[in-house]
C-alpha cells in the first residue's frame, strides 16, 4: 500500500480544518475564550501493544489513551493528528483494521482526524497520536495545583486493565467469562473520562490520568505541585503498580467530598477517596515513604 | 538514558504553555482573530537521514523541514511537540547532540518546545515533530487556491540540497569548497521561508513547500486546486525530480509580477517564474503531460 492509497483510506476520517488531507497542514480555530490543550502519545508494536493483534485494536487503544490525557485536563476533544511509521510489507488487511479502529474511536468521542504523516520503517510499527482539546480559558486542570490538606481521589475501578492484558496475552485467568470480557475491553478500549470534565473544572485542584500506575502518577502530581501524596494502604495493595487503567487521579478540598460523590453518582462513574495531600515531597503509603518503581507499558 | 534524564535535558527548550514538561499536556492560547496552523513530519533514521551522523544534524533537519510547511502556509511559528522512539542503547552523546540541534533550530525560528512523548524501539530511530503556527484568520495560503491564468513561481535556488546530500553521503562532488559548504548546509539545515509570509498573504493564490520535488509538489497544488500546472522545461530539466530544497512553490495573478519581484528583492530572496496555471488536471512540462515519479526522501 503506497502513501496515496493510505491517504484515500484515511480521507473519510478527516474533519473540518483537515483540508480534505490534500494539504501539508491543518487549520484550527477555537471559539473565543478557549484555550487549546495538546497531548501526544507514541506507541511501538511489541512494546505498548502485542504484536500480531489486529490493527483495529492497536489504533483504538492509541487514540483512546491519548484522549485520556485531554480528559484528565478537563478538556473536550476537537481533533487529532497521526504519525505512522509502517513496517515494510505490512498486510493491507491489517492497515484497513487500523483505519477502522481509528474510525470507531474518533466516532465515540467526536474527534476527527486533522492530518498526519506516514513513512515506512525497517523496524516495528511506531505510531503517534497528537490530540487537541479545548477548555474555557484558565479552566484546564493541571498536575500542579494540589495543596496540603486536599483529599486524593480516583475514578472508576483500578486493576481491571491488568487482568485484561493477561487475557490478551493468552494467560490463564481466574475471572468468570463476563468479567473477563470487561477486563479485556478495559485494556483494549479504555474510556477517556470526558464525562467527568465538569466535575474536575468545578472541584479538582490537580489531576492526571492513571497510565503509569497509581503510585507513579501520584508522584507526578506530588512533584508538579510541590507537595507529597499519602495514599491509603489497601488501595495501593490491590492496584498500586499496574498502569493502563486510564482512570483519573485528582485532588480536591475535603469540603467538597459530598458534592464530588453526588456529582460523580449522577454520571454513573464511581469515585474512591484514596489518600491525602501532605507537606513534603514524593509519595507515601499509610505514612511510610514509597518508591514507585515505574511502569513502562512494557509487554515483555 | 531513562525518560526522566531525557526530559531533564529537554526542559531548557520548553516554552510558555509547556507546563515545564511536568504535565501530560500543553496549553496554547492564540491572540483573537488568529487561526492555528498544524503540520507534522515523521523521519526515520536511514530513510530520511543518514545513519551514523551526529544527532544534532538529524534534529535540526527534522524541525526545520517541519517548520517549512508552516512557512508555506504564510504562518509564523508558535511552538512544537516532539515524539521520539529511540533505538535501545543509543549513545548519550548522540542524544545530547540531538537536543542541541533542537535548541539551535528552535532558537533560529523562535519556536519553543511544548511537550512530547518518548519511548524505546528495537528498530531504527523514528521521530516526529508537530509544529504549530498562527496566521490572521482566513489568511493561510493553501494548496487549493490556484486558478487558470496564474503564474507559477518558486523561491530560492533549486537543486542545491541534492548536491548537499551527495556530499553528506561522501560521494565525490564537483563543487568548489565554498559552494560545497553551502550545498551541505542546504541539505542539513534548510531554511523555512518565514521571511516570505507577508508576500504570500498579499499575493499568493496557492502555495506549498518543495519537499518532494518540483514536479510532485506542483501536482499537489494542481490536484487540490482542480487545475493543471504547466512548467517551463528548462527549470524542470535542472531541478524537477529532486526534493528536499524546502523552497516555496506558489501561484499568483500575472498582474502581480512586478510587485512580487520587488517585494522578494527587498527580502533578499530571489523568486523565479517557472510556469503557468492552465485548465485541466495534472502537471505539464512545456505543454506535454508529465508523470512525476515521486520522491520519497529515500537514501538507499
Amino acid at each position: 500500500m503506497n502513501e496515496d492509497e493510505l491517504i484515500a483510506l484515511l480521507r473519510p476520517l478527516a474533519g473540518q480544518g483537515a483540508l480534505d488531507l490534500e494539504d501539508d497542514a491543518a487549520l484550527l480555530s477555537l471559539p473565543q475564550g478557549q484555550d487549546l490543550v495538546i497531548s501526544t502519545d507514541t506507541m511501538v508494536e511489541g512494546v505498548h501493544f502485542p504484536e500480531g493483534r489486529i490493527g483495529g485494536g492497536f489504533s483504538e487503544r492509541l487514540l483512546r489513551t491519548a484522549l485520556s490525557d485531554l480528559a484528565a485536563k478537563a478538556a473536550r476533544p476537537v481533533g487529532y493528528t497521526l504519525n505512522i511509521a509502517w513496517p515494510q510489507g505490512r498486510n493491507p488487511i491489517w492497515i484497513k483494521g487500523f483505519v477502522q479502529g481509528l474510525h470507531d474511536a474518533q466516532s465515540a468521542f467526536d474527534c476527527p482526524l486533522l492530518g498526519g504523516d506516514t513513512t515506512s520503517t525497517s523496524g516495528p510499527l511506531v505510531t503517534s497520536a497528537t490530540v487537541y482539546g479545548r477548555v474555557p480559558s484558565g479552566k484546564a486542570v493541571l498536575r500542579s495545583g494540589a495543596v496540603a490538606g486536599d483529599d486524593v481521589w480516583h475514578t472508576g475501578r483500578l486493576g481491571l486493565a491488568e487482568a485484561g492484558l493477561a487475557i490478551v496475552r493468552g494467560e490463564p485467568g481466574s475471572l468468570p467469562p463476563e468479567q473477563a470480557h470487561f477486563a479485556e475491553e478495559a485494556y483494549l478500549r479504555p474510556v477517556p473520562r470526558f464525562v467527568f470534565r465538569k466535575v474536575l473544572r468545578e472541584y479538582a485542584t490537580a489531576a492526571a490520568d492513571i497510565s503509569d500506575g497509581l503510585l507513579r502518577d501520584a508522584s507526578h502530581i506530588a512533584r508538579a505541585s510541590g507537595v507529597a501524596l499519602d495514599l491509603f494502604p489497601d488501595i495501593v495493595e490491590t492496584a498500586g503498580a499496574f498502569g493502563d487503567d486510564y482512570e483519573i487521579l485528582f485532588t480536591a478540598s475535603p469540603q467538597q467530598r459530598e458534592s464530588i460523590v453526588a456529582e460523580a453518582g449522577k454520571l454513573g462513574l464511581p469515585v474512591t477517596r484514596c489518600g491525602t495531600v501532605v507537606d513534603g515531597e514524593g509519595v507515601f503509603v499509610g505514612g511510610n515513604p514509597a518508591h514507585p518503581a515505574g511502569y513502562n507499558h512494557t509487554l515483555t
